[in-house]
C-alpha cells in the first residue's frame, strides 16, 4: 500500500529536501507540488538535483492542486500554513514544516510574529519523553524549527534528570540553507563565503520560546534560552553548543549516564564515544544527531555540542520520521543515520 | 540471497564512499574492512558518517582478512593492488578503485607509474560502447579514474558520431577529495579555501592516456587530449569543460543529436535541457551525470561541459555499478542518481 | 599635491574596491559618494569593511554629486556610464569600470549588449604593448573586464612572438563577486557553496570580442577564443587555463624567453618560477598577476595558467593603476604586489 | 631611521602574516628569516604571496641568523621562545607571538603546557587599560592569543564597569589558519569545507587561563569563563560570542555606554552602530574588531560579539601594533583598520 503525498512549496529548499527523501520512500507515490512564484515552470529547472521530478510541473499551492492526497507536507513561508490547512479535509495528514503550530503559548506567538494564533499542533520530535505517543495516528503535525530541534536534544535529557539550573546559554552555527531561499544581500555567496556573522541577536530570536518550551516541559519547571545564531559559511548543517551551570550533586559521571540512558536505541540520537566530538560534516544529508558532553569543572557547567542538518533531521528527515509515526510505518523507513562525507 | 563484501582501503575517501553505497544496497553483507596505517583503529574514530559501522575495527590489508568474501574492493594507492589482487581466489570478483589495471599499454603505465605493467582488467564504465557487455559476468574490474570517467563521458559520443577533429582540450575542476586523504600541505583547508589551483600541469596529467585510450577507441583512430585538472574550493564533484574544432558538416543540431541518442535510456547520464547548464552541486553524493552541449561558432568548436560526482559516479558509484552488472543484479542497485542538494 | 575623486556606485563590489585602494593611496582625498538603490544610507551599512568611510552618506548617481572632481571612476551597471560621463567636463579624468567604452568594433558592442556603442576610449591595461603610452595624460580610460585582463595577459606574449596558432581555447574560474552584487538565485550562497557551474556557456560570451580584440592586436591577425566562464565557490579571483597550438618552430624554451622578456620590470606581472603554478589564493587583494608555461608536447599545444584577483588588478587596481598613469604618478602608487594569504 | 627585523619561523602562517604587515610597514627593514623544516628553500615557494621576498632563503632557526637585529620576532611552536630569547641580547626588541610568556601564574603555565614556566612578559594587548603604559620602550612583548584577544576586548569594559557577573560564557568560531599549517587529518580541506566541528572542548582549553588573568584584571576580582572553540570552514577570522548576567543595576544603556566610553578613540576597536553586527568577512587582513552588544532581557544576560581576523589584530597585527609602541613609532604604522571584503 502506497500513500499519495504532496508537497507545497516544492521550489524552496526545505520542499526540495522534503522531495529528495520521498523519493528513497518505498511506501509513497509523490503526488502534486505547488510553488508561488514558480508555478508554471518545471522542476527540473529549479531543483535540478531531482532528476525523477525533473519533468514535473509545479502548480498554484492552493487546495485545487493539493487536496485528494493522503499527506501533505507544508514548506511555506511563516504564516501562511493555517489558511491552506484549513481547505485540506480533516482525514488528511497535514505536515507544517512552518512555525505557524509549534508554540503552545498564543502570547509568544503573537510576540515574535505579530499576527494571531493559528493554534497547537502535535510536535514532530519523536525523542522527547512522549513525544513518538504524540504522534501515533495524528492528523496534524507540527515539524519542530531547526535550532529548537538541536537546542531540545541537546539540553532535555541533563533538565530531565535534574543535573543542570535552569539559565542555558546556547551559541549555534547554521549553514545558509537555515534562512531559506530568499533573495536577501546578507545571503549572497559574495557575502558568506569566508566569514561568519550573527544575525537576530538584538533582542530574543524567534526560535527562543519554542526552546524555552520544550526544555521547560523537561525540566518541570520554567528554564531561559540565551539564544545566539551565527551563520556559517556552509550549505547545511547545525552545531550547538549549549551550557548550563551544573547542580552540586551532577558531573561528569552523571551527565555521561543521563545521555546514555536517554539516547540508547534512539535510531537517529548518538551519544559520541569519550573523546570525539560532532562535525556537521559527519550528518550531512542524514537524519543522525552527533552529540558530545563535557563537564567543565572550572567553571561547573555542562557543556553539550550537538550536530545536525538542519534541512534533514532539522527541517525534512524529522518531518517524514513523525509522517512514518502518524501512519504505522516503521520509524526510520526512507531515512538513513549515514552522512555525505566528505 | 547476499553477497559478502569487503574493502581494502577502507580508513580513506574512495572506501568510505563504496561503504557509505554498500550500506544502501540490498544485496550485500559487508565483511571484513582493512586498512594500513589505521588498522587496528575502530572505523568510528576514521569515518564518523558511517555509524552503523561504527564500531568495527580495521584489519591490516592483507589476504588473512580479505579472503573468504565473494566481492573484494581495493581503494588503496597506486600500485597495491596486484600483489592483493593475486592472494584472492579467482571466483572472488575484485573491483579496483585504483588505476592499476586500466591501461591496456604497458608502455604508457610505465611511463606515468614508472613500475612494471600489473596488467589490464574489463574496464568499468558501462554507458561507453560496449561498455555493458565487459562487465557481465567478469571477476575482475577496472574502475576507471574520476577525471576519465567525465572526459570520456563527455566527448565519447561526439567521436563516436564523427563529428569532432581528433585534438580534444580538457580543463577539468576537481573537488579536494579527489587527492585523497594524503598529507598534503596544498591539501590543508587554509590553502584551499578561497582559492584555485591547477595542478600537475607541467608535463602530461597521469590520467591523460587513460582518456586518449577511451577517445580513440570511441573515435576509431588516435584522439589527442591537452588536460588540465585545477583544485576547486569544495570537497566534491568535477565540472570538466571539453572542447574540439567541429567537422565540416557538424553543427549544434548533429551533437544535440548525437548526445541525445548516446544516452537516452541511460539511468544515470542526463543530457540537461537546452538552456540549462551542469552544476556540481546537483549531482553530489548520487551516480548522475549531467551533461550539456553547446556549438561555438566563432570558434567552430564544440564544448560539452559535464558535472559528476568525483567519488560517486568517479570512483566508489561506477564500482557499484559495475559490481552490479558483474553479479547479474539490476544495474542500479543501491545506487540513485538524486543529488544532495544545496 | 592631492586630486579629489568620486566615485559613483560606491555600494557595489568594483566601487567598493576603488574605495578600499583609495584609502591607501597617499595621492587622493575621496569625494562624493554615490549610488543608485543605496542612496541615502551610510557607507558603513553596506560596506562595513570601509570603516574610515563608514559615516559618509551616499549620494544619488548624477553631475550634482559627481561635478568639481578631478577624478570620477564609474563603477555602474553596463551601458549606463554615457550618460554620466557626458555631464562631466573634459578636464576631469573619467575611468569607467564598465564595458561601455573598451570594444573598437560599434558591430561587436551592439551584437552582445544590443545597444548604440557609445564609443571608444584608452583601454586601460598598460603591460599590452603601447598600454602604458596610450594612458599618459589621458583624460578618459576604459578599464578592462576580469577576464579579458587575465586571458590578454596570459597570452599577448606568445602571439607577438609568434608561437602558437590563432585558435585559442579558454576555460577561466570565477569568483563570485565578478557577477556582482545582484540578487539572484544562483549566487545565493546556498547554491554556490560546494560546487562549481559554468555559467553564459550557451553562445559566446560577452568578454569574448575584448580578448579578440586584443589578442588579434598582439598577433598581427585574425585570432579566436573559445571561452568558457565557470563559478567557482570562492568570492574573489580568476584562474584562466588558456592555450593554444604551438607554431613548429616553438616548444618549451621559446615560450618561456618570451614570457620572461615580456614581463621582465612589470611591477605587477610575474612568470614564476619553473615548477610552480599560479594560485588564486597567493594574489588575493593585491594588484598581482601571476603566470605559469607549459608545454604539452603530445599535444602540441602551450598551455598558460594565470591567476589575479578579478576586483583588484582584474577592475579596481587595474583602474587605480590607468589613474596613476594618467595623472603622471609613479605607476604603483596605493597598490601592493603582496596578496593576502591564507 | 629604519629598524632591522627579523622573523624567525617565517614559513608559517603567523611568520608570513608578520611579514605581509612589514612589507607595508616605512620603518623597517627585513633582515633575516628562519625556518626549521623549510630551512633552505627559498620564500616564494613556500609564500607565493610574499612576492617581494619571493627570492630570500630562509635560514635555520637560531641566534647565527637572528642576532644583529634591531627586533626580531618569534612565530615558533609553543615552547621554543624562551632557548631563541635567551641568545639574543637584551637590546634586541624580542616580539613572541607564541604562548610562552604570556601567563603570570606558573602553575597555570605547568597545568596546560606540561613545562616549566619560561617567565612573564610585558603583555601586547593596548586597549587594555594600562595596555599602553606596558609596552612604551619595552625590550621583550608577549603577544596574547587570538581567542584571549577577541573575549577580553570584548569583555573587559563590562567588567570594568561592574556590569556583568563573574561567570563568563564564550562560544567562539575560528578560521582554519588560527591551527597553524600542521599536517593534521582535521585540518585537511576535505574535511574542513562544508562543515563545523568544536575542538579541545574536553575539558578547559589552553586559552583559557589568558582570558581568565586579563578579564579577572578588570573586574578586579576572579571571573570563570566556560570556553568552546569551534572550527569554521574560512581560512581567517573569529566571531566570539560572550556573555554574562547581567548586575542588577545593569541594563542596555549602562553596556552601551560602557563600550563607547572604553573604546572611543581606539584606532582599531569599533563599537558598531545599534542594529548592525561584526561579521569576520569586514575585518579580513585588517587590524579592526568589531563589536555589538545586545541585553536579553528574558535571559537578564549581557551578550557581546567579537569580529576580528586572527592572523592580523590576533596575532601579527597586534605584534606590530605592540612594536610601534616600544619603539615609540605612531601607534597606526603599517596597520590599517580597512578590511578586504568580500
Amino acid at each position: 500500500m502506497t500513500v499519495r503525498v504532496a508537497v507545497a512549496g516544492a521550489s524552496g529548499y526545505a520542499g526540495g529536501e522534503v522531495l529528495r527523501l520521498l523519493l528513497g520512500h518505498p511506501g509513497v507515490e509523490i503526488g502534486a507540488l505547488t510553488a508561488h512564484s514558480s508555478a508554471g515552470r518545471k522542476l527540473g529547472g529549479v531543483q535540478p538535483h531531482l532528476w525523477p521530478l525533473a519533468d514535473r510541473v509545479l502548480e498554484a499551492t492552493g487546495a485545487a492542486a493539493l487536496s485528494g492526497h493522503d499527506v501533505v507536507f507544508l514548506a511555506l513561508p511563516h504564516g501562511q500554513s493555517a489558511a491552506v490547512a484549513e481547505q485540506l479535509g480533516g482525514q488528511t495528514l497535514v505536515i507544517d514544516c512552518g512555525a505557524d503550530f509549534r508554540l503552545v503559548d498564543p502570547g509568544q506567538w503573537e510576540r515574535f510574529y505579530g499576527t494571531p494564533h493559528a493554534g497547537t499542533w502535535p510536535y514532530g520530535l519523536p525523542e522527547l519523553p512522549g513525544g513518538r505517543e504524540a504522534l501515533r495516528g495524528a492528523k496534524r503535525i507540527a515539524v519542530p524549527g531547526c535550532y529548537p530541534t538541536a537546542v531540545s536534544l541537546a539540553l532535555a535529557p541533563a533538565y530531565a534528570h535534574g543535573l543542570i539550573e535552569p539559565e542555558a546559554v546556547v551559541v549555534a552555527a547554521s549553514g545558509t540553507s537555515g534562512a531559506g531561499k530568499a533573495l536577501k544581500p546578507h545571503l549572497l555567496a559574495s557575502e558568506v563565503m569566508g566569514g561568519m556573522s550573527p544575525y537576530g541577536v538584538g533582542g530574543v530570536h524567534r526560535h527562543t520560546p519554542e526552546m524555552v518550551q520544550n526544555l521547560s516541559a523537561a525540566a518541570g519547571g520554567p528554564v531561559t534560552v540565551s539564544f545566539t545564531p551565527t551563520l556559517a559559511p556552509m550549505p547545511r548543517g547545525i552545531l550547538a553548543t549549549c551550557s548550563a551551570r551544573t547542580k552540586p550533586h551532577a558531573g561528569y559521571r552523571e551527565l555521561r549516564e543521563a545521555y546514555g540512558k536517554a539516547y540508547a536505541g534512539e535510531p537517529f540520537v548518538r551519544l559520541l564515544p569519550e573523546g570525539q566530538w560532532p562535525a556537521t560534516g559527519a550528518v550531512a544529508g542524514s537524519n543522525a544527531v552527533h552529540l558530545q558532553v563535557a563537564y567543565d569543572e572550572d567553571a561547573g557547567r555542562a557543556v553539550v555540542v550537538c550536530a545536525l542538518d538542519n534541512l534533514t533531521k532539522g527541517t525534512a528527515g524529522g518531518a517524514v520520521q513523525s509522517m512514518n509515526l502518524a501512519l504505522g510505518l516503521p520509524e526510520e523507513t526512507g531515512l538513513t543515520c549515514v552522512g555525505l562525507a566528505p
